[in-house]
């Protein structure tokens, strides 16, 4: 059985872990779901560790991050060590990344890019492990905004 | 019996790294906590590696942080080493950083600040270790300040 | 036989996959290429490990990337993500990264850029895999620009 | 018998390593001290690997950093090898760096940083291979400063 | 036989390879220098890895930097994954980097720099590989511009 981790924080303002496993629970049925919170973002390197050691075939990692600088250092350092993590584990490792200035001081609009985004890369990860995204290539799709679309 | 590492810095301008022993001590009375201090930020990884080398399940960076570009850049340097560290050992690391500038000039509140982050990031890391944080998962939880909790 | 791989994304707006699987396949009819695409820029160190780990050669990674700060700094980390990559496992990966800000508002100068920079860095994987690269040494060479040419 | 390495620049406007060895042959007359200098900040973690691949215990690195952003990339990419040369070999580095800009254009003053930086940090590292600087915890100590002291 | 390896680019604007060659050569007669040109900066890892694999003692790495941010994080990138070169090698490599920006405009003065900052390189190189730079140590030395000396 195929087992997709889904690694979620307190300190994100949405339960993006809840939707996440609602939305693969829904397009993988068979697909074993299993859930790790951690505090913030700097800790899900750890969480998605633990859950590829515990057999997880792909992991989707949910982050949000404030909106200073030391943020954004913080998000930076994440993401090189969710590289690092599946160059040594092989294992794909999708990230969903709020921040919070993207909402525009609008909280519904924050929760709706969070939400708009964490369904759209369970997609992702799902494709990936099926059918694969070939034929999205080049297509200019967003997570959490309106589709960029292709340059004609 | 459970062992966890403390890390802290003679940097640091508040002592954390004894706010943090009595905290895992209250709330884990039968763990095993071993305290190792280092000059500075940059120097917490090696202080967490040995740490772990002599055998303990989990550790608590406390880091302080000056105010210029360039103490961030060591605070960068210092968490992409913290993800390496954790990625190579499987141990998870808690990092509680303070920055200088977060007082806003006011020492007090700087040290507000300090002990309560490092007091809720310890009860982080026993939960971790212990129940999990899935009940609040998404709730906003913030350490050093209040909660900014959920977006309904 | 050569096994050529070639990651894109469905962020990217242009299939800049497509063109470099032509252009690989115009200048070496023998090489078996193999395509992956990824969401984005974060999930080609994936994308590229797999291609590898499934017998390719060499890798080319068609990136597209936002022009915000955030967008740079996932930039930056997918770039140190690639070259641990290499180190790790000894194959070549060129990258070929368009920025959204490079087309000044103009999306048909946009596609142009990123079909020039792959086109050239595809024969650039050719010529390092064949006759070398040596000849053009210091010569000012551009991809999406014209060369820069030699100072004289 | 412990030895100790210490790694030096010639791109230095103050021979940091002198002081260094003189400290540390002070502090620990029974330890081997290793030199090697290496023209900058960037060949340290080569420089310190050789120490440590020779039998050193422990490397104190002496870097001297310009004032550009160039220049603190340099250190940034820098500190990042240092923490992975700790973290793949066990052994503890300090690095002791001099910004260029710290002397405020006072040359006089830079000096007097970087010996003293130099001198404490040789102290700081003797004292993690004997008694340990637990007792100093939280102190606000400083390298090239006054101490900043504990908030009380 | 020493073999020196040295790695150039195609987007540099000045022939730094053939310096660097004509250089090594006239300090080390007997060594063995072999040289590998890839496209651009980011190139310059695989680079180095390979002349690494093919016996090389020491590479000497020469990039070219253009002059907006998105080069930095590349020149910061590449730095960092030259460093983890080392360390996964434990072979030496200097590297010689001209920004573009360097020259002020005038581009006979960034040949200049180019090739001075090469050469000198070269020197380094060689210095460490027979009889050191300890005499060197906190000397000042510059590379592409005049010694800025020992502060006194």
């Amino acid at each position: 059985m195929v087992c997709i981790g889904v690694v979620d924080t307190t300190f994100a303002r949405v339960d993006m872990g809840a939707a996440a496993v609602d939305e693969l629970r829904s397009l993988m049925p068979h697909a074993l779901v299993k859930r790790l919170t951690v505090p913030g973002i700097k800790n899900t390197v750890w969480g998605a560790l633990r859950l590829i050691r515990e057999g997880c075939d792909a992991v989707m990692v949910l982050g949000w991050v404030g909106p200073t600088q030391v943020d954004k250092y913080s998000y930076l350092a994440t993401s090189i060590g969710l590289m690092q993590l599946q160059i040594s584990t092989g294992v794909l490792v999708i990230d969903v990344t709020v921040h919070e200035e993207e909402g525009g001081g609008d909280e519904r609009r924050l929760k709706e890019i969070a939400l708009d985004r964490t369904r759209k890369h369970a997609w992702n990860l799902v494709q990936l492990l099926t059918e694969g995204l070939e034929r999205y290539a080049g297509k200019g799709l967003r997570q959490g905004y309106p589709h960029a679309g292709e340059i004609l």
